[in-house]
């Protein structure tokens, strides 16, 4: 293959140093076995997996896992190459669900053996039969689970499953790298965080991070799908070993096989309610899917998934279960919609069982301020109560449904996140324009809404703002565009900029006044001198002085930010179900935000929007459909149904605006919640319409129908 | 011609909307004619002629002067439509000479009508007869001329002239230009300056500084000639008719005949020495052709002509003339080869008539600290006596030259250089290597000797510095790449900016130590804590733990420069003169240098070579030839001869450390100055081995021929 006169250059993982590396730190991993293993721990082993994912060493993991890479001088060329690579397999029993990887005698497909004290008041030894397929668990216990179950007048327990479904993005991955005679490796690639592609890039190639630069294209779409790498290390080691730039794009198939979809899901919920109303207790039994390697969003679901209510007795578990499909990566609110779909449906059917509204229900449970997360976490201000509020004061709620196999749903979604750093430079002009500097990919318009904030500090307009997202050699560490940070963390670096900037500029308005900087004050962008209210300057004018008054103004700053805490949503969504074909028809839809502040308001409507398409999809349609021995069946836009306009009505959002005690602005995340409750909303309006509970996802036509058919018999 | 089917764009003066605004201004200014202008005072027009320059408005002023643009999808169809442009042209006599500029009734170029007032003790009347095309006049003195006239023992009195010399860059002038649907405009181009072209290019756009990106590209030679904008607004106007981004490369012809060299000039030197070898007074007369607007660099020629020599009784007065040529730009030391070709042959024959070795008469006048300028200014220290002890004492100096026809010159160059401002930004990776960002185009290694400063700073490996030079967006606002300003101006940012990073990392070594941040020194890259010398850190190991401690460590500065301040360069060449063609060879060459500290010698002494190797075919080859019309009839390097290898030996650089007082590590620039002692010390040589006297450049062998020819008879 080597001496194939149209072979520019090939790469297997016996190419990539550090796979020999982490080879050995696995063995010496084994000799140290640890207990109960933490999602903390994950991130141990995280570099080694995603070396492994990139490029197959010793197993194939699943249908669609690289094993080589050839670079030609065009992809006519280099697929005729792929053709002509013969691999021998020695093909093992596949693990491809939740039942067959922990069942006895499973194929085991991580070699790292991990002894496991059971804990006796999990729920988990219920299910699990080995574990050596499980990858870790995350628990978590508040107050006294068979105390509070003993204190119910209702309980209601009930499994659901999930498929595996994908963020289908638009824009398939491509990166391009180039790696100069000079060792300089430079990289164009469309990702949420071009310094994690920095970082695993620069670790994967041996070589210091200065020498990565990474440049991030404008995205179409990641959805948390690009938060992690597939193509730069390979399109770079083809770049070293060619001499040349080298151009990865994947197809869809291989995005649909090769990239990260979400964790397929089964959960068990246990819920109990005193006859008042008062929920007494809840046991929430999660085991997500990580595909190929340990690591599924199984954490947020654990979180998350009772979020909205506050419950003194809860036993939360999660299990992290490794088969031989794809790696999961993050789909917009990891591990959560999934959650909401196993705990929604029960608070709704308590709620019918009571004889309470379901909202009603909602609001006596409702979380609030110093109420504890699962993990002992107590919260601060949001607006769980005044979203529920909003929801049934809402016309939607206010107005009856009428017709036959018609009915309304409603659900909530619990989100929490935390903090992560960025970095901001602002560059003053002499004209009196900015120019923000930021390292956030833009995703959804966070580079407006990132400025908005810095202008509204030094009282320019916003169109004097001219922000950037520029690359890695040019701004400081900035983590990854997700999680709903960007307006949020980025945001506070660029407050946090433009108060330097702000102070420096009275500095000078100080030096031209021949006054101290104290007795400069700036009102929205009019600097007034204290001692002398005739001397009165703009922004642009000072500005214009900036060089003969000791030279530009510019700063760099990074935010440490102390997390977005608690989001949450909620949806009103009427559908009708023909009972002939099983088809859902959605009626009437909306969909509710507490965004804080929402500081660019049509591009928090968007986001609500958008996510509720996504959940909408995920909850009637979307699922990878696997074949027997694990290969992909649907692999394309075709086959694989997302929603498309023709799909849903206009989605109405409304914003629900309870301050965020952290941010300046009272900013909250918005980018991933509204994607969480349209899967149990859909659930329960379907109920609502033909009566029966759907326990699984998708809610296709064929499984109502199914449904229908076993309500009748 | 719009509705050529190739063509698919094209724009006139009549496109660029502030030519009106410029005429407007202009007609003001002539209704307040102001007293002996300024050179301070081009400024003001400094714009005006700038976008006169790119395209023609009512007066076409020289041949290659621009007048309309033609986009099209290719050169070659773009060609056939320019051919296509019939432009009828009234023509006027052309002005191609100082003297014919100055003569009774010369066509007038400018429209600006300036009363002067003419002070009695400048030397300007005695040549001046009609003031029409002097665009301006600078003048300065010190002392009683006539006094010190009277003083002298010997006097020497000479004319010279130097004729129309290009930069000679490799690459030609070359933007592209994408004006974006949403306003905002990209600019790649190569250039000394990127604020520059944007400061430029927006003011003629007539948009926000903050809305233009220039992103320069490596640059392959300026010399001066790159400060200036010819392309970027014309490919603009082009991209936002067009809607499609534009690219423009200029021919090597279009170069020569479109962009700017350097000024023709016409010199008068008078100085007056008494018998003891003390220079008691001087007169320099210096007239430089502009071109076809003012703004010649004559202003270095009246600062710098007599700088190596302390002169108490000094007249200099320099006169711009416009004339009907291309507009000339700055070329390495602008204005002071053409001085010093005037003055130092005057010191050289001085010394011949006083019976003292040239080196030992110019020690005895160097300049020393506390010395003043022609405009005043009092000297700080800087290495003239060393510079010229050094090469009294070099071995070139002291081995006797041998044979027929060869002669051996010295001479001396001085440059006074002023401070502009940059920015410097630097990001610390977790890895402890740093990104260090500036807006400097890299001209001879500067990316390097401002990294190793930094490093310096920082006491870490300069190799863990990795330098840029990014768009205009992403640093802080940063003059251009020029004045040999770069080692020195933007090394003072990287060394601010070094040292506000280090202040931050002790902070958090403060952190990790639980101390304070005054308990942390950092001694080599090793942070130690005072209170306990067991507690250590290397900068690498502090590095990995900046998230932890606050997270990413960052800071952009901008350093605005007190200036270089004097700079000194001789040189020591042998020759050997053909007497029967005329044609000098070089048979040894040393050069010296007053760098201060040298932060890369071996780049310090490419500089050294490369100006010594610049100035040298303007002193034997170079210059324009005009034909009567003013048409360049050698617009090609195949007939603009510049030295090749085979022209030149090798250039022995010394360097000379008299450190900088104005500089942490002593600095001086290093660019400009060896361009300046190669045309006196040639002329000195050739005297020396043939007896000849040359006043005129270029010291071709027909001009040598012809003196000789002249001598005989």
């Amino acid at each position: 293959m080597k001496n194939h006169p149209d072979c520019i250059a090939i790469v297997t993982s016996d190419d990539i140093p550090i796979v020999q590396r982490f080879k050995e730190s696995v063995i010496e991993k084994n000799q140290k076995p640890e207990a109960r293993q933490s999602f903390s721990k994950f991130t141990e082993f995280d570099s080694a997996h995603l070396v492994h994912n990139i490029l197959a060493s010793d197993k194939v993991m699943y249908k669609g896992h690289p094993i080589a890479a050839v670079a030609a001088r065009n992809q006519h060329k280099a697929e005729e190459l792929l053709n002509l690579i013969k691999v021998e397999y020695e093909v093992l029993n596949p693990v491809t669900s939740i039942e067959s990887a922990i069942r006895n005698n499973a194929t085991k497909l991580t070699e790292i053996e991990l002894e496991r004290n059971i804990i006796d008041n999990s729920i988990s030894p219920e299910t699990i039969v080995d574990w050596a397929n499980v990858g870790g668990d995350i628990y978590n216990e508040l107050g006294d689970l068979q105390q509070g179950i003993s204190e119910s007048d209702y309980i209601i327990e009930k499994d659901f499953t999930t498929e595996t479904v994908h963020q289908g993005y638009i824009e398939p991955h491509a990166a391009t790298a180039m790696w100069a005679p000079d060792g300089r490796l430079t990289i164009w690639t469309c990702t949420q965080g071009s310094f994690a592609i920095r970082s695993a890039t620069a670790a994967i190639a041996g070589i210091p991070e200065s020498q990565v630069k990474v440049i991030p294209t404008e995205i179409g779409g990641g959805f948390g799908a690009k938060l992690t790498t597939y193509l730069e290390p390979v399109a770079a080691m083809l770049s070293r070993k060619s001499g040349r730039p080298v151009k990865i794009v994947m197809t869809r198939k291989e995005v649909f096989e090769g990239t990260g979809p979400t964790s397929a899901a089964h959960m068990k919920v246990k819920i109990g309610s005193t006859n008042s109303g008062k929920i007494t207790a809840a046991k929430v039994y999660l085991a997500y899917e990580a595909g190929a390697y340990p690591g599924s969003p199984v954490g947020g679901g654990t979180l998350c998934a009772t979020g909205p209510y506050n419950i003194e007795n809860l036993l939360v578990d999660g299990l992290d279960i490794v088969c031989n499909k794809q790696k999961v990566q993050a789909y917009r609110a990891p591990g959560q919609p999934q959650a909401a779909f196993a705990v929604e449906p029960v608070i709704d059917e308590l709620a019918e069982k009571l004889g309470l509204d379901p909202l009603e229900f909602r609001l006596k449970n409702a979380v609030t301020e110093g109420d504890r997360m699962p993990n002992g976490v107590p919260h601060r201000r949001f607006g769980c109560k005044e979203l529920i509020e909003a929801m049934k004061d809402h016309p939607h709620y206010q107005t009856p449904l009428e017709g036959d196999n018609r009915g309304r749903g409603v659900a909530l979604g619990f989100r929490w996140q935390g903090g992560q750093t960025s970095s901001c430079t602002i560059n003053v002009n002499k004209d009196g324009t900015i120019n923000l500097i930021t390292g956030s990919v833009d995703i959804g318009g966070t580079r407006t809404s990132v400025a908005m904030q810095a202008a509204e500090i030094l009282g320019i307009k916003v169109e004097d703002v001219s922000p950037s997202v520029v690359d890695t050699d040019t701004v400081g560490f900035t983590a990854s565009t997700g999680g709903s940070r960007i307006t949020f963390d980025t945001g506070l670096a660029a407050v946090k900029a433009a108060e330097e900037i702000l102070k420096e500029m009275c500095s000078r308005a100080a030096l031209i006044w021949e006054v101290q900087t104290d007795d400069v004050t700036c009102d929205d962008g009019i600097f007034v001198c204290a001692k002398n209210s005739e001397d009165k300057l703009t922004f642009k004018e000072l500005a214009s002085q900036m060089i003969i008054t000791g030279g530009p103004v510019t700063c760099s700053v990074s935010a440490n930010s102390t997390g977005i805490g608690p989001i949450i949503a909620g949806n009103i969504v009427d559908v009708e179900v023909d009972p002939e074909t099983g088809k859902v028809d959605i009626l009437r839809y909306t969909a509710f935000l507490d965004a804080g502040k929402a500081i660019h308001p049509s591009y928090v409507e968007g986001q609500i929007q958008g996510g509720t398409v996504q959940g909408i999809g995920w909850a009637l349609n979307e699922e990878y459909f696997y074949t027997e021995d694990g290969t992909m069946a649907n692999s394309s836009f075709l086959d694989y149904r997302m929603p498309t306009t023709l799909d849903v009505p206009m989605i109405e959002p409304v914003i629900v605006e309870v301050p965020n005690p952290r941010h300046p602005f009272g900013v909250r995340g918005v980018g991933e919640a509204p994607i969480i409750p349209p899967l149990p909303a859909l659930a329960n309006a379907i109920y609502d319409a033909v009566g029966i509970r759907m326990e699984c996802l998708p809610m296709s036509p064929s499984a109502i129908l199914e449904a229908l058919e076993k309500k009748t018999r």
